[in-house]
C-alpha cells in the first residue's frame, strides 16, 4: 500500500549504491532484488548478498508508508533512463502484488516479492565504535587494496587486514594487504574510540563497495567493529559487512628492517619506464632488470623471441652496484602509490625482499619479492 | 640498413591505423608484422590480413633507405607509450635481424622478419575512379552499417552494397544493408566517373576501417572499383579490399511503396520511449508494441514473469487506429540514425513491412519487418 514520491535524481544515486551489491547471477530470486521501505520523510533502499548490506536513505514524499521489494537492476534500469528532473511515483499494490513506477507518461510495473522474505541482516553488538574522515579512510583502502591477493585458497588474504598496531609513531590504525608477492602496509593515526578493535580482515568486494562512501573528503564516516562484522555509515548510507572468518598472516615477518641500499627515483618517471621496456615481452610476468650504479639505473627487459628493450633514468643512489629483477605489474603498481614525493627504494641483495616508501614517510610502505632473471 | 627519424606523433598516428587491420590472433607470423619502407623523405607502413591491405605514408627524415618488417602490436605499443614530443629513430641492422628503436633513453630492438616475405596486395586494374568527399561517403556507410548481418552462412549479407541506381531523383551513388530483419537504403549525388561503377559488396570490417579515414568532411577521396577489389585513398593512406564474392539480393521487392498510415513522430523522444518501456524485459529479442491513435501513440511492453511498461508520446498520425510490434533494438536503431528532422514511419498491417525516413527526404529510407505481439 506503499505510495511515494521521490525527485529522479536522489532516487537514482539511492538505487546506485544498493543495486551495486546484488550479484548477478543469484540463485535465490530475493536476493535479486531491493528492499523499499517508506516511513516518515524517507524512503530506505536496502540490498544484501547475505555477506555485505546496503541501505540508503534518501528524502521523499511518503503519501502512504509501506514497505516490498523488486529487481534492483529493473529499478536501477528504469530510473537511469527517465528524463532528469522527473518526479517519480513509486505506489505499491497488494491486490496485485506489483510496484508501480510513473514519471511523467512513462508507466511501469514491476512484479514484486514480499518484504518479509527479504533477509535483513541480523543487527550485531559492535565492541568498537569511532569516527574517522572520508579521506583517511580512502588513503588506507585505495593505497593497500592492489596487494590483496586473488587466490581462493588463500582465502585469509582475500581483503585488507584492518587493525591497531604499534608503529615507530606510536599506536596507529593501520591496513595492510599481501598476496605473497607484495605487501602494502599503510597507517594512519588511531581515531579515538578504535583503541580495542580487534582485528578484521575486510573482503575485497566489501573495500570496493566502500569506496563509493568516500568520496567528500571532510565527511566523517563512523566505523564500527566486531570479531564478525564491521560497519561503515554516513548520515545517507550503511555498509554492513561480514569480516574474513580467518587469521592474516603475521606480515611483520616479511617487512625487511636491515636494507641500506637506498635508490631514490621520480615514481611517475619510473613507472612509465617500467611499463615502456616491458612492451617488447608479451609474457603475463615479464621481469625487468633494475642495473644500479652510481646515480644511474637501468631497466632491461629481455624476451629473445620478440626483442629487447633498455632505458635509463637518472636517479639518487651510492651504494655498491647491484642487479635485480621485478615483475613488471608489480613494480609499476607500488610506484603507481606514490603520490607526493619521489619513491626511496632499499634493498639489501638481489634475493632478499626489496622495500618501498614515499620520500622519509614511514606511513606507507611496500614490500615487493625479486624475482631471478 | 635503412635508418630513419620521425616524429613521434606523425609515427603513431600512421602506425595505429596499420596495426589496427592486424588480426589479433595469426596462424602466419608475417600477418603480425608492419612493413616498413623508407625512401626519399617518406616512411610508409603497410599492414594486411590478406583481405584487407591498408598503406600509410608519414613524412620522416630518411638517413638510409630501407625495408624491414616487426610486429605491429609491439611497435604500436612502444610508440604510444613514448613521450609526447619526441623525436624517433627506426635503424634496421641487417647483421643481427633486429630493429632499433630509440627516443632519447629508450631503447628497444624487435625482431624482424624479411620484407621479401611480407605479402603486399596485388596491385589491380580498377574499372571505375572517381572521388568523393569524405562527410558524403561517411553519410553513406554510417547510416547503412547497423543493419549488415552478423549471420556467416549469408556471407553476401556481410557487408554493404556500393553501387548505382535509379532513384525518383536520377541516377544516384547507393549503399544498402540488411540482415532480413531490417534493410538501409542511403543515396547520395552521383559523383563524376562513378557512371560505370559495378555494384560492389564492401565487408563490414573494410567499412569499419574506412570510416577512419572519413573524420574531416571537406577531404576528397579517391575511390576507385573493380569487381574483386575496392580502394579508398587520402593523400596519405591508402586502403585496398576484397569486395564479398557474391551476389547481393534484389533488395527493391522488400521496400514496400504502398504504405500510406503516416506516423511522424521525434526521433530523438522516440528512441528514448522505446529504451524506457524495453528495459522491464531481459530478454534479447523485446517486443515493443505501438498503439496508434488520432495524434497519439502508446508504447508498451508485456513480460507477465518482470513486469510491464506503457509510455504515451504526442505524434501526429490521422490514419485509423493500428496496433503493431517490433524488436525494440531494431527500432531503437533505425530511430538513432535520425539527425535532423523528425522520424517519419510508413505503415499498411501489422504484418507488413514498415517504412522510416527522415522527414520528407528519400534519400536515406529504412524498412524494419514488424513481429507478432
Amino acid at each position: 500500500m506503499m505510495k511515494v514520491s521521490i525527485e529522479r535524481a536522489v532516487l537514482l544515486k539511492a538505487v546506485s549504491q544498493a543495486q551495486s551489491v546484488v550479484e548477478r547471477r543469484n540463485t535465490i530470486p530475493i536476493l535479486a532484488n531491493v528492499l523499499i521501505e517508506a516511513e516518515g520523510d524517507t524512503v530506505s533502499f536496502r540490498a544484501t548478498d547475505l555477506d555485505i548490506e546496503v541501505l540508503d536513505r534518501a528524502p521523499a514524499q511518503v503519501e502512504r508508508a509501506g514497505a516490498t521489494t523488486v529487481s534492483a537492476v529493473t529499478l536501477h534500469e528504469i530510473v537511469r533512463k527517465l528524463p532528469d528532473g522527473a518526479l517519480v511515483q513509486l505506489a505499491d499494490d497488494a491486490a496485485s502484488g506489483r510496484l508501480t513506477v510513473t514519471a511523467g507518461r512513462s508507466n511501469f510495473n514491476l512484479a514484486t516479492l514480499p518484504r518479509e522474505d527479504f533477509p535483513v541482516m541480523a543487527s550485531s553488538e559492535y565492541s568498537s565504535n569511532f569516527s574517522a574522515k572520508a579521506e583517511v579512510l580512502r588513503r588506507l583502502y585505495d593505497k593497500s587494496k592492489f596487494a590483496i591477493s586473488t587466490e581462493e585458497t588463500r582465502y585469509y588474504l582475500n581483503g585488507v587486514y584492518m587493525h591497531v598496531a604499534e608503529s615507530e609513531e606510536g599506536r596507529v590504525l593501520r591496513c595492510v594487504a599481501t598476496d605473497g608477492h607484495r605487501l602494502a602496509r599503510i597507517d594512519a593515526a588511531l581515531p579515538a574510540g578504535a583503541e580495542e578493535m580487534p582485528g578484521v580482515i575486510v573482503p575485497r568486494k566489501t573495500v570496493n563497495e566502500l569506496r563509493k562512501l568516500l568520496d567528500d573528503d571532510e565527511m566523517d564516516i563512523a566505523v564500527s567493529v566486531s570479531e564478525t562484522k564491521v560497519r561503515f555509515a554516513t548520515p545517507d548510507i550503511t555498509l554492513t559487512s561480514k569480516v574474513i572468518d580467518g587469521t592474516f598472516p603475521d606480515y611483520s615477518r616479511v617487512i625487511p628492517m636491515g636494507n641500506t641500499r637506498r635508490l631514490e627515483v621520480d615514481a611517475k618517471e619510473f613507472a612509465k619506464a617500467v611499463d615502456r621496456v616491458a612492451t617488447v615481452s608479451s609474457e603475463r610476468s615479464r621481469a625487468v632488470k633494475l642495473q644500479l650504479d652510481e646515480d644511474r639505473l637501468v631497466l632491461s627487459v629481455n624476451a629473445p623471441d620478440s626483442g629487447a628493450a633498455e632505458e635509463e633514468l637518472a636517479v639518487a643512489y651510492g651504494d655498491e652496484p647491484l642487479e635485480i629483477g621485478f615483475n613488471a605489474k608489480y613494480l609499476q603498481e607500488i610506484a603507481d602509490q606514490v603520490d607526493r614525493e619521489n619513491a626511496v627504494f632499499l634493498f639489501n641483495s638481489s634475493g632478499d625482499p626489496t622495500l618501498m616508501r614515499e620520500g622519509s614517510d614511514t606511513s606507507a610502505v611496500y614490500v615487493v619479492m625479486p624475482m631471478r632473471v
